[in-house]
């Protein structure tokens, strides 16, 4: 798509040369083809390392922006780029394309839905009432329980198992908003990647990501209900118990334990081999790996042992 | 049905003229072909103001009932209005009606189900999996993402998205109970109204009204788990981050922000533009609108953060 | 299988006689065809009292097995024993088994998939895109709304109403761990038991028992998103309001009530006719019955109240 459409589109003025756009992204992540965004002068320094050539911009910071760029001024930047990410959005389905390839000794049972452009492995189950999109990928050896749905683009890696009513893929909770409160849908045009041998439980749902990748790496076991929310980053062989949610963007290191009901707010940077007691309530990153944290306000287990003791003491 | 009928059901007898009786509902909503009921003597002056002409209550409000009523006195006023209840209760489905009516330029995948009576409006979009209920309404634009069950006579408004795994319309959950601790359904004759522009999350749950309707009213915005019991009524362009609940009946004003794995107990009034900080245990109605608050119990958000510093002194 | 055949797929060498196993279960309940398996030097009194013939033991409790059985030797019995249960675990599906019987008066929709083994009884129903799987059975006059997935081997008993999304039976969320730090599924081989009478709201999930049974008992009702973990045995005509989860093994007397959001850890044993709060935490078992309980740690429900008055008094 063309810039000066996007322009068009935003009721707004392209400065300088068109560009032809083909997705868009974050400002440190953008590359040339793809149309970014800088809601605030604070940005100023990371625009001038954006690989980017076209740009949704404060008027504040024209005189920052790198040379040989294109760019729209926006009044609020924020919204401009939620409405500008409908373009992106992809199609819920594509009739076109090419029914789904599926892999030798594969069973999908007929009353699964497998959208055209997916690929499946081979010795893939994929039982009754299961949805798999558009150009999504299921890996071999991979068991996809009754009424699971995975969106379109998404990837599952090998050897995983999904569980029954599990959403993958679904929309990110993400919005801008306008004067007089209303909530306008910033499109999620990126996908979720399960690696391999991840099992996820009943009924947990992982966003797909505002642009890019949400990832769940390789040997991550989820419970039940789990809520992984957009642009999350969970690393290798963690274990997340029932109820549990990790806000956007969130990345935790390998091996991190999560007990139930615990909850992360959104990008934190958690170190790995962190445990967290159950009903923790993470709103700060954690740089030390191996510590073992309770409470909400979170703090140290044995802190958090030794605070419960004296709050029990107010009472005697 | 005959008011007759329903003695005979309940193995009482009818006091006053024989009705024709469509529905049940409150005290205060009922009109003059509905069944209603006072549980205690304190609903006296309540019942002189019904527009209902057939009662079942407690001897001792007979006195306190309009004239030209009928009424059937009840040992436990509760446990009969939860047997009559079964008499109103919609039936699962009726394949006698007509097919249901879909919209123009409107995709309903041949693995969605869309029961007889429903009404689909045009340019909506019902991927594989999902539910359509018997007398549902879907309006124009709106998506329903694969898995998605809507029970009967639910009505989902124009340009809404609710994303896979989500349950709208199930009954809420109301019983009442015998002296040896035995739970009688209340059956759950309402329904549940999204209006447009709602955004709902995968696997979110809004329960049907016991009678009327729960209601999602325009542009709110739901992330993944959000529970909504029965006769909620949830103000225009709010916000619920993931795994929050509210409890019965409870009713939010417009453009509230509700955090994540916050809850509301029931029959709640909840001022408009109050935002509540992740986890908030909500068990007060609130008048004064625009504040910020945090904890369980609740308590304004200034004061939660000054206690959090007290309560981490304690361990000094 | 030949207990021969498990040392060898476990690469380990058999002491004793060669046995025919059918499956495996815990020491406590393993029969003399069962495989069990001891952890640890502690368990060398248990031992004596199994009926079990064959075991998976550590070195130290080599002399304290009963005569006439046989065993492995394993550096990690944790280990090997979550690698024989892969040997154990029932298949996806069981296509050569004859179609399900389905009793009179029943409705099955068209859209709904029951697999071959099944047994639904008379004047059930079963909506669209529910799944019965494998050997379940439904009993007599229960209602299972769309989406709803009973996995293998479960069965539900008669006059239950299953709402929308909610998944009987998938594995439990068990798992030995490796020195590395990689986690091993312990295949979860038993089933869920949903007795009489039960109603269980949208998108809950109840997981299958690793050996035996997880068990719901009568007249119990469920609301929304309620996570039942692996071996739990739920009393009679308990209450559990949206949001609350029971970790694997916990224990429930009857007429239990457990209020929004709340949460059991494992292995506990509670008391028939306790009540806890909303939000309630329960780490230990509960002896007396009859008791009100809140907070997290959980205390006595009045004493709660003076100490959140206390709390509250620190900010003054």
């Amino acid at each position: 798509m063309l810039f000066s459409e996007i322009a068009k589109y935003l009721n707004s003025e392209l400065v300088g040369d068109d560009l032809e756009i083909d997705s868009m992204n974050e400002l440190e992540l953008a590359s040339s083809s793809q149309l970014t965004f800088a809601v605030h002068k604070k940005y100023a320094s990371q625009l001038s390392y954006s690989k980017s050539k076209a740009f949704l911009i404060v008027e504040s910071l024209i005189e920052s922006l790198p040379q040989h760029t294109s760019y729209i001024v926006c009044d609020d930047v924020s919204l401009s780029m939620a409405y500008a990410t409908k373009l992106f959005a992809p199609k819920l389905i594509e009739p076109q394309l090419q029914s789904a390839v599926i892999g030798k000794d594969s069973y999908v049972d007929d009353m699964a839905k497998v959208e055209n452009g997916a690929v499946i492995g081979s010795n893939v189950t994929i039982l009754a009432g299961a949805y798999i999109g558009t150009k999504a990928v299921v890996k071999d050896n991979t068991i996809i329980y009754p009424n699971v749905t995975i969106y379109r683009d998404c990837i599952i890696g090998s050897g995983c198992i999904i569980h029954s009513g599990t959403v993958i893929g679904a929309d990110g909770f993400g919005f801008s908003h306008t004067k007089e409160g209303v909530h306008v849908k910033i499109y999620q045009t990126g996908n979720t990647i399960i690696e391999d041998d991840v099992e996820i439980g009943a009924n947990c749902a992982i966003d797909r990501a505002v642009f890019n990748s949400t990832v769940v790496r390789k040997g991550t076991k989820l419970d039940n209900f789990i809520h992984i929310a957009h642009n999350c980053d969970i690393g290798e062989h963690c274990i997340f118990v029932a109820q549990t949610g990790v806000g956007g963007s969130t990345k935790l290191g390998r091996n991190c334990v999560v007990s139930g009901q615990s909850a992360f707010t959104d990008h934190l940077d958690i170190a790995p081999f962190s445990t967290f007691t159950a009903r923790s309530g993470v709103t700060k990153s954690i740089k030390e790996s191996g510590g073992v944290y309770s409470g909400y306000p979170l703090m140290e287990h044995r802190e958090w042992r030794r605070l419960q003791t004296k709050i029990a003491n107010l009472n005697k």
